[in-house]
């Protein structure tokens, strides 16, 4: 349904957005945290949509949202303080309500790749919160953009498998800062609480390569997160995060890969 | 000891660096969080003193570094998602090894003024973790940046008093998010611990206006901080924030003034 008008000001599929790995956004080894290359991963995602007509800006007119399900981020090298960096992001693919989104971390002067990102993301009815049609936003505009060229070569977020005596590690509360303008905590601040998991000594001689993070069902304000964390081998260890105190359900599983520094 | 060329290119006395208030740096109101609002404030300080020669980057040479002594932001209006702002910052005086920095976060378009801030920064040595003379940075190069015209319409941060019983809320923990390059506990950090004290509802009927907050003493991963709270009257609040289990030594002290909204 875009109009000829839409049609000669049509963006790229892939869209770049640059941002600087601010100072007080950096780890005690002066690298980015991923909790905050997350949070500029899911910006781009959100600049690129409302750009091109799908984005959060329209669906909120429409009674609808996206919802992010699952993402993986795999780093070979973390932006450091004053790092000009940019994101690249794009589809590259669509099922029944699910679209999947890339993105590829690079230096802004085009030296260097830090690391790639793939996505899942569900559009939700916000009355109902039932998947919706993709169709339902103008007609399918999102299918006009669909990259499948572009490489992206890390693997798909999988199903992340964590045994049922994981280990309990500690249980946090939610506050303030923690919660959205859904009134749901944060996609970031569950990184944030999972990484915190791992110790500076941890941190110092090993290096978070890939991390995968699914997100399972809500929490909200109040909501006691409970965190298990279990050992695979080689520097694989996965987490399963839930919310309750008598009853648990589980919110976000999330599988990490570190490798030796 | 400026030479001519660096004379030539001498950068005005006020800097101005663009922000954008970032979606998910956005309250369940929508509007930005008051840390995420601090931490543009350090930001464009931070890339001020570096772009005119006093900043971290030429301090690390001369071990020396910043130290925020004292951080006051009164706001009219919050910068909401999406909004496109800009921060003002300049030195307006010095006294032995202080410098004081004030802020305007205006919008980038001119037409609205969201608030102002006031800062204190003692330059310290980092071997001796004493103060360090404003001389020693290239001759006393910060004094050719004072700016005392422009206008900074909000009170100094005062000393904020607190009475010994005041009520103790919660403990908390810190770990790897926490902790900056220097191993310290981040500022922005406390504020949004001592902005959680206060629950959804509470920001549901009142605006925080004003917030000025003392950093007394640092605290490194593993601190346990206990935060402590005392209502005056009209909507002021004191918060002392001490850091140890046993033997507890005050770390922050803030004082915050909420009007109803």
């Amino acid at each position: 349904m875009t109009n000829d008008k839409q049609k000669d000001e049509k963006l790229p599929k892939v869209g770049r957005y640059d941002f600087i790995a601010e100072p007080f956004h950096c780890d005690f080894q002066n690298r980015m945290f991923m909790g905050h290359l997350g949070n500029a991963m899911l910006n781009a995602a959100d600049f690129h949509s409302n750009e091109r007509g799908y984005g959060m800006h329209y669906l909120n007119t429409i009674q609808k949202t996206w919802v992010l399900s699952r993402l993986a981020v795999e780093i070979t090298d973390m932006p450091e303080a004053y790092d000009e960096f940019s994101i690249e992001t794009w589809v590259d693919g669509t099922m029944r309500s699910f679209t999947s989104r890339n993105f590829a971390v690079v230096a802004r002067d085009g030296k260097k790749v830090y690391g790639y990102g793939r996505s899942i993301w569900a559009l939700i009815d916000t009355q109902t919160r039932r998947p919706a049609d993709l169709q339902s936003i103008h007609d399918g505009l999102i299918l006009e953009y669909i990259e499948t060229e572009k490489a992206c070569p890390i693997h798909n977020p999988g199903r992340v498998k964590i045994d049922k005596d994981a280990t309990f590690v500690r249980s946090c509360d939610t506050y303030y800062n923690d919660i959205d303008v859904n009134g749901h905590v944060n996609s970031v601040k569950y990184i944030e609480h999972i990484l915190d998991l791992f110790n500076l000594e941890w941190y110092r001689s090993n290096f978070l390569k890939r991390m995968e993070i699914s997100y399972v069902a809500e929490s909200h304000l109040g909501d006691r997160l409970n965190f298990y964390k279990q050992s695979n081998n080689d520097g694989e260890y996965c987490v399963s995060v839930t919310k309750g105190d008598q009853e648990e359900v589980e919110v976000v599983r999330c599988l990490l890969y570190f490798s030796n520094s």
